[in-house]
């Protein structure tokens, strides 16, 4: 595997901090190449404006539109371009975080906004002049692994949990980013109560990533629908005879 | 009404921008009190990091913990203060933003992860030493308004939309934060189409904020179940006799 690790925590010596280092050795142990956007490290710009875009600015910024048209003249700032050579090179991308108001640290959400621009991630047709989305597209073939930490137990995050089954608080990376730019979305790997681990807890953990790192060729991913396979109507709905009767996030897998 | 208005857009002459000072005027002329928070106008600092705290580097960063020793101290820096300054004025919020990879600009995600720190948004225990959360909590009281606009057509966000159904995709805003910190969620304000909009669907759009902004003190929240009411088990999972039979985000309404 040539896997990138991107991860968006402030702490080096945190348990994150941690987790990545031994997850990267253990990388390394098995054989796989890997480098990493350590965004915190790097600096990394994370909010979206005028200065991505190598021309002055014009009248008026419409953000995609600019996106896609920096990315195509290749006037987009280096930075971003930088971390698209990245995510080409790999087959694998690992985002380590921990879970901030249920979603990823800004920082890391700025990488998205910034890096994953039409015309690279996603608006690329296919041979019929269908925009290729969910399930396949920019980055299709590639998987896609989150990492994170929480500071709740695992009961609260389960299919009945008060913060959210998981999966579904997640659907706006494993769906609605991951798959939506062709990424197969593995299920992601948890450490639950976070702030309270004991050295067997941390031991246990960081066991658990070994185990998942190594199957991560052949893991089977989240199984969300794709696009252009009959199952959605024109209008994007999920055909009746589909999940029959249910609605909701979870009708996608 | 006492309206703090977060606006997370990089460009003042957008569809947003537009809709926002029609917003603004709209309150005035109900008679209403408005504070606004232009982030990018503000450059606004999206990342948490080191710099958030008064006192020079410790050992090792624990972010929460340092947050909330921060806010406890008034060493949090003065950004941060001034905003959380402006949500104690209000009654309401406005999130003003346009939609990015299914959630906030980094710009706003950051305004939550800096903001919303242990004892200011969260974190405050009940007279009976019970955490309030989820309905209760540091912003019970007020009310939480998204405005969003999206590219996509309407359908493809319904409940078995190819994108998630909306209100389970804002999930970690609605209920992750709004209503875990105790705020009302009112259901979103959405512009579908947003690129593809004609004079007349501007017109519509406006007037339909318009008309939301009038109904806004009295308008019904999205119904989620209160953490403290009973609905939950000690291990924060949903008791069997609510929703039964049912799991995903969709059973916490």
């Amino acid at each position: 595997m040539k896997v990138l690790w991107i991860f968006a925590h402030p702490e080096q010596r945190s348990l994150n901090g941690s987790l990545m280092r031994d997850g990267l050795r253990t990388l390394e142990a098995l054989g796989h190449e890997h480098r990493v956007s350590d965004l915190y490290a790097m600096g990394w710009k994370a909010t979206v404006d005028a200065g991505d875009f190598g021309d002055p600015p014009r009248e008026r910024l419409f953000v995609g539109a600019e996106q896609e048209r920096a990315h195509a003249s290749g006037t987009l700032s280096a930075d971003i371009v930088g971390e698209q050579g990245k995510i080409a090179w790999a087959d694998t991308l690992v985002f380590h975080f921990p879970l901030w108001w249920f979603g990823p640290p800004a920082i890391l959400k700025g990488w998205f906004d910034r890096v994953l621009v039409q015309g690279f991630g996603f608006g690329v047709a296919g041979l019929d002049g269908r925009a290729l989305r969910y399930g396949d597209g920019g980055l299709a073939g590639k998987r896609a692994l989150i990492v994170t930490s929480v500071g709740a137990r695992e009961s609260g995050f389960g299919p009945r949990g008060i913060h959210g089954h998981l999966e579904e608080v997640l659907f706006p990376l494993l769906h609605g980013t991951f798959w939506y730019t062709g990424m197969a979305a593995l299920p992601p790997f948890v450490v639950y109560g976070a702030d309270r681990l004991t050295a067997a807890d941390r031991a246990r953990d960081a066991a658990a990533l070994r185990e998942r790192l190594r199957t991560l060729p052949t893991e089977r991913p989240l199984p969300f629908r794709h696009e252009n396979a009959g199952a959605y109507d024109e209008d994007l709905v999920l055909r009746p005879e589909f999940a029959p009767g249910r609605s909701g996030v979870g009708v996608h897998r």
